[in-house]
Formats: C-alpha cells, structure tokens, sequence
C-alpha cells in the first residue's frame, strides 16, 4: 500500500475525532456565518479564492438551506461559466498523478492559463474521510495565484461527488480559471463519471510495471484521447519507448472516439519535464480538431443534457426524503424491513403508493 | 493491459455486431416467451437452472413490463431466500481472481454446499459490453451440477448493476445455493456497492509486486474481513509470507470492523491448493463469530433497510420517466438546454415543479 499517502491519511483521521455521522457543515456553519448568493458571486466574480472557496464549501453541504443558496449561486454563475478547457486526468496510485498535474499545472501557467484542479475520490465508505491530501503534494503550484487547488469532497457517494464536482467546475470558470483539472483516481466506475465532464481525457500509464497490475480496463482506455507514459526518465526511457508503441498497437484495437480524433500516445517525465511541452501541444491540436468539427460543442451539449436529467434525479429524491409526511412513514417501514414483516421490496412500492396518493401537494 | 482478457472480450464484441441502443431484452423476447411469474417461481423450486437463468434475465431486463414481472418472482423468492452465506471477493485484474474462484468453488462444494458466482462489473461505458467472459474461465466449476455462475449484466449503471445483483441473490438462494461469491473487479466504487449486499468480504492481493500498483486504496483495505495473498507456490511463497505480516501489521492502524472480528490475513494458492482450507475454516469461524455476536443478523437488517430505500429511489425515478405526460415535457427541455436557452439545473427545476402540480395522479 501506499505508505506515504496512507499515513498522512491516517493522521488527518485521528485528527478529527468526531463519531462520523456528524455532518462537517455544521462545524463550518460556526465558523463562517453563510452570506447571501449575491455575496458569494460578486466575490467570484471579482477573483476572490477565500470567497470562491467559500462558495464551494456550501455546493458541497448536504444542508437543504446550503443547498437553496448553493444553486443560487451556481445559476448565476452559469452564464459566465464555460469558456474553458476542461482536462479528465486519470491514472492508478503511483502514476504520479500528483507529480505530473504539479508541474503541468505550472506549464499551463506559463502558457497564460489560469489552472484549477479538483479530484472526483469517492471516499472510504468506512472512515467517510478523504483519502488524498493533494494540496500538500503540489507544493508549488498550490502556492501559485493563478493556481486553486480542491481536494475531493469527503463522506459523499460517487453521484454526490459527481455533482459537486461538477458545480465547483462552474464557480472555478466564473472565477476566471479557464483550464480546468479533474483528477481522479484510476480504475473504477469515477472516470466515466469525470468522462461525462470534461472535454478530453487523458490517461498516465507506467512503463513495463506488470500491465495487468495497473488494473486499466478496455474501458478507461477507450475513453482516453490522449495516453501519457510517466517517469519517461534516466534508464526508464527505452522501457517508456516500447510501452509508448504497445499501446499505440493496443488502441487500434479499439474504436475511435466520438470525436473522430485518434487518440494519441506519448512520453513523460515530471522530473526532467520530458514530454510536457509535447503533451500540451497535443492538448491544443485536439482543441482545434474538435472545435472545427463541432464534436467539442457536441459533447458540451450532451453533457448539459446529462446534467438536466440527473439534477431532476437528485431534486426527485430530495423532495421525496424532506416531504415532512413522508418521514413518519419511513421510519414506520423501516422499523417493519428490520424486523422481517415485509420485504423491501413490498415496502418502498407501499410508501411510494401512499407518497403519491396523499403527500404531494397540489 | 490483460491480454487474454482484452482479446475475448474484443471478439465477444465484434460477433454481437448491433448498434448499442438496442435493448438486448428485445432479442430475448423474440427466443423466449414471457411466462407467468408463478412458471419462474416454480422453476426456481424445482431447481431448474435453465428457467433459474431465464428469470434472472428478466430480473436484468430494462423494459417495464419484465420489471413487474421480476418484481413479482423477487417476492415470492424472497421468504425463502436468506439461508445462506453470501461473501464478496475483490482483487485487481491478474491478482487471479477467477482461478481462485474455479477451486475455492470446488472446494465448498466439497463440503456439501452449493455455489453460486456471480459478478459486479459495471460494463465499458462505450462499447457497453462486459468485459470478463468469467464463465470460460472457470472451465471444472462451471460444468459442476452443485454451481451456478452467472456473469454480470451488461449495459447498466454501477447502480443498476448493483440492484439486479442484490435480487439475482435471492432467485439463486430460493434455487437452492447456500454459498453465494459476488465477486467485484477491484479498485472502484463497485467494492463498496458489493459490500452492502454480502456477509463477509475477502479482498486479494498480489506478493511483492508493487503494492503502489496495485490501487488498492485504503477504503478497501477497511472493508476487508480476509486479506488473502494469492500465487503463493513455488519460489513466491517466501515473498507471500512476508506480504502477510505487512498487511498484518498495516491492518493494525484500520478501525476494526463493525462485527468487531479482527480481519485475518493468509496466504493461497490455486495451483497447489495451499491455503484454500485454512481459508474455508477462517469463513466457518467469521460465520459462528458474526452470528454469536448478532452481528451478522444486525447487517443483513442494514441491507434490507438500504435495499428498501434503494427500491424506492428506483421506482420514484422509474415513475417519473414513465409518466406520459413528462414525457413531452423533457423533450423540449431537453431541446432547449442543448441550445443553451436554458441552464440544466433551471430546466429541472421548472420540469419538477410541472410534475407536481399537474401530472401526479391523485
């Protein structure tokens, strides 16, 4: 296991000592007395990170009164959102995600980008905690003004995660970010959920480390439009080389993208900065393939379409679970499922009954 | 990337040749006639594996009318369902999962039970083909009268695949089956999703091959009753040996489980069999454990509860799409949030609000 990312998980862990159904906005709500939408827009819109940081803080509370403002400010800031580039990252734990997106993340600077970078990490369903503490493995560009850097929500299913992410993508590009980082963490059911927000995805795979560890699944490669080989340095370099060319062979294979681009290979290292220059001009050509045959607008289009759907979802569920009459029944049935006098099935389709029957008023 | 899986799976996809919107339940219908749920139900008695695995495509199926009909075989499988043990096995690709399964299914059925593989694998977003092809894998188990092994359904959501595993469950224990596998790729989401459906979970690992590599992230060490260190034969058994006090030790520093065992680590190996009693006899000990101490009675409570509430939260999004009058409804908006005349989280607050209002039938 990863020890270095373990222990500091561990730590930040025994540090909070709470019972873990407490929800952290309360802590939260105590500390910074919540404003009005308009408050947190203005200081989005005038650059303000405290402010923007603020803001995301109450995308990600699970408060209904958060909740309200929250879209709030999400809808005022939709219509100033969405001038950006918006990159997936992905890759197993010891690619070097963090390592690259650090250094890339400052080339992108370079570039006159204003970087921001968020993490789609369903957390440990046990401990409810985060397990990454990107901020402190990206010493640099955390520190850097054109740079914001946001852990992945913590005590959140991944469809929770998912929207949030999504939202704070938007209060980023309001605030001027207009290159956007999701990362997340390789190989699970995250990258197709940070695939349906983001322009492009690119996969880090290591070199000659045993393939079928790296647990990749024809899956993730399929979604990959550019695949990135790490550590591309020192006596790694041929391995990087023959690797490169496998996988070239590999995505014949598969079928081309949407998009119609073909998806690229290429090298990388974080040390030397091998690759990098290489690997953001990929980026650009990408952009300007993909603008010129609308599959870049396309895809944000469908993504929306996406996202309709899947707010009415959450909102159905939520109206559902705060009906106040509804609760009583819940708990009744709840009670009933424990204790084996119904099935679970019989008693949601005898709540739903009643729900639609008496409760939704007209 | 696993080969021997890729290239399967590749030709499994290039013989089914039909666009992916096409419901695989039409081609279903057209060979096997619809019957009445009470012909599954007595199929499934009369442990009669054929109508058992034309029920649990219908239990798959996403059409509404072998939705009620599934619904109708789950609840009267349900009151005899239950008598058995359900475990859950995870491990990243090459770890050898399937082999483990091929002997370890052998070995329980050698002590008088039957067994029952079935798979949580949410399918290639793209080419939503399943990616495993378990059942050529397991070339002795799978032709053994005393198992049953069923690959995961292809096409769904991780949520989706979760609900129909959850009630396969039942139709295979109403069948008979008394030890349940649901085995799970490693490394995701889809851990935690088999978790809330098994009694005890087994997670394998690889000796010295770069635990780094092996993305296995803390949240499912935590969940983890059995470590097992698999391949452990020949000139490999000293390194699995030093593997097990490193997981032993690493799991000193994880909260201990809410059953309050203490998840034990060993070591396996299909090729020589070594371990795999030892390890049924740790299963025997969990089992009399969890079931002296409540525990295990108290988490199949748990499920049901989150069974309930996950059968809910279906229904209220099926209800909601079904209904004739939303339907145009969406069209519009949909239209109209493609064209950008409208935010996505505006047009599902307008589209909710008219559901209430006007469609709900009271």
């Amino acid at each position: 296991m990863n020890n270095k990312k373990q222990n500091s998980a561990l730590k930040v862990n025994e540090g909070i000592q709470q019972p873990p159904n407490i929800n952290p906005y309360l802590k939260f709500k105590k500390k910074n007395k919540i404003q009005s939408p308009e408050f947190y827009v203005n200081g989005i819109l005038e650059k303000d990170l405290s402010i923007l940081s603020q803001a995301i803080t109450i995308v990600e509370s699970n408060l209904n009164e958060h909740r309200l403002i929250a879209r709030s400010i999400i809808q005022k800031c939709l219509p100033l959102s969405g001038n950006s580039f918006r990159l997936g990252i992905t890759g197993v734990p010891g690619v070097g995600k963090s390592t690259f997106i650090e250094y890339f993340g400052q080339l992108i600077i370079q570039n006159n980008r204003k970087v921001a970078v968020l993490a789609v990490d369903p957390s440990s369903e046990r401990s409810k905690g985060s397990i990454l503490g990107d901020k402190t493995r990206m010493e640099s560009l955390s520190v850097n003004p054109n740079a914001f850097i946001r852990p992945s929500p913590s005590g959140c299913t991944l469809g929770g995660v998912a929207r949030r992410t999504r939202e704070t993508i938007i209060l980023c590009e309001a605030a001027g970010f207009d290159f956007i980082l999701v990362e997340t963490v390789g190989v699970g059911q995250s990258e197709t959920v940070v695939f349906n927000m983001v322009d492009m995805f690119l996969l880090l795979m290591l070199a000659g480390a045993g393939d079928e560890l790296q647990g990749i699944k024809r899956g993730i490669m399929e979604m990959a439009d550019i695949i990135a080989i790490t550590k591309a340095d020192g006596d790694n370099v041929l391995r990087c080389n023959l690797a490169a060319n496998e996988y070239r062979n590999a995505l014949k294979y598969l079928p081309l993208p949407e998009s119609g681009w073909k998806p690229q290979v290429c090298t990388c290292s974080s040390t030397t900065g091998h690759g990098l220059n290489e690997l953001y001009e990929i980026i650009q050509n990408y952009i300007k393939y993909t603008k010129t045959n609308k599959t870049f607008e396309n895809r944000r289009k469908k993504q929306a379409k996406h996202w309709m759907y899947e707010s009415m979802f959450d909102m159905l569920k939520e109206n559902f679970l705060t009906n106040t009459n509804i609760k009583q029944l819940l708990k009744n049935y709840e009670e009933k499922v424990i204790l084996n006098k119904i099935n679970p099935i019989e008693a949601a389709e005898i709540i739903l009954n009643r729900y639609y029957e008496n409760f939704i008023k007209k």
